[in-house]
């Protein structure tokens, strides 16, 4: 019995993708071609441009797919947990079990930057989204009188820098481990709470 | 009159820094050589040597005197200021500062992450020069009863996560200006301090 014909694009599409990662991974980036992609995919090249028009277009699906999987599992954990400063530190945990969780992605996400502008475009276009859900998260409390009216977007900045500091030093430089890696940025948010919440 | 030896060989060493830094702005540090350095700095080969081992080298010389430049002007700011508040902050806009008056070794900073293995062990010294450093100061706070007991080495991370954020958005990605750079990592730290400080 053949597999019905959306069930079929999904998961080509899908292969094409996790070959993708898998060679960025082992070759890096900038050195491998849309060619090796084909070919350890086993698809046609006619084939592969009717899912992805370049080997930017992969990259860009692939962290637009991170973003919306990083941002969904932290508005799960909201419907059940409604303490703000509780929420403020446990989705800073849950954002590094997604990054740990999808080894990687993170290390393309923590060795892609400066390669070229184009890149640049879309890792700020992947942060932008992590940034704008942290800060709406930040305005909600500071509306709600728990938080202190702080810069909103500035914390966001913080947050974010310390979680990508830290992810480079546990997968680039490898000098922590994952919980270790984990355990300090629940550390420093427990800290920024209590800069953030209204006494 | 000829200059004395020692003062000479103080401005060629300089002078081959300088040229090395306008080249690896200019061109990246990866697609720079060292026969391009000669070349720029009109020194022979031989003299070169005698200044230099390797590329490297020079990326390694200059990180070590931009982390001392950094640390020193803090530490000339300790012996005028007392106030461990004040203090944790505002050495945060000196920081920055020093790195905002040096602009190209800031970007080269910025941009040859993930390069090489070599390159990223040069950049971890750096980094852990600048961590130590905060580390040191924030034991001190605790020391003196100052600041509550929290992981000195995780705050100081945060630190240098956040000033490396900052600098990363305004020299790659110039999203933001050098002032509001400079206001956004104060207002980050004025938020932290108030998780630092005792009550």
């Amino acid at each position: 019995m053949p597999l019905p014909e959306e069930k079929q694009n999904k998961e080509r599409r899908q292969r094409i993708l996790e070959c993708a990662v898998d060679l960025f991974v082992e070759k890096g980036y900038s050195n491998t071609t849309v060619r090796e992609v084909i070919a350890k995919s086993e698809i046609g090249t006619g084939t592969f441009y009717n899912y992805f028009s370049d080997k930017e277009d992969i990259l860009k699906t692939l962290l637009e797919e991170f973003a919306d999987q990083i941002i969904s599992s932290v508005k799960n954990y909201y419907t059940k947990e409604k303490d703000l400063r509780k929420r403020f530190i446990e989705t800073k945990r849950l954002n590094m079990e997604a990054f740990a969780q999808n080894e990687k992605l993170t290390e393309i996400y923590c060795r892609v930057a400066g390669v070229s502008d184009v890149i640049d475009n879309r890792l700020k276009h992947f942060e932008d989204r992590l940034i704008e859900f942290f800060t709406k998260n930040i305005e909600y409390g500071i509306k709600k009188g728990a938080f202190n009216d702080v810069s909103a977007v500035s914390v966001a900045y913080a947050i974010l820098a310390v979680e990508k500091y830290l992810l480079y030093k546990w997968i680039v430089l490898k000098t922590i481990g994952k919980e270790e890696m984990i355990e300090m940025v629940v550390t420093i948010h427990e800290m920024m709470a209590q800069g953030l919440l209204k006494k």
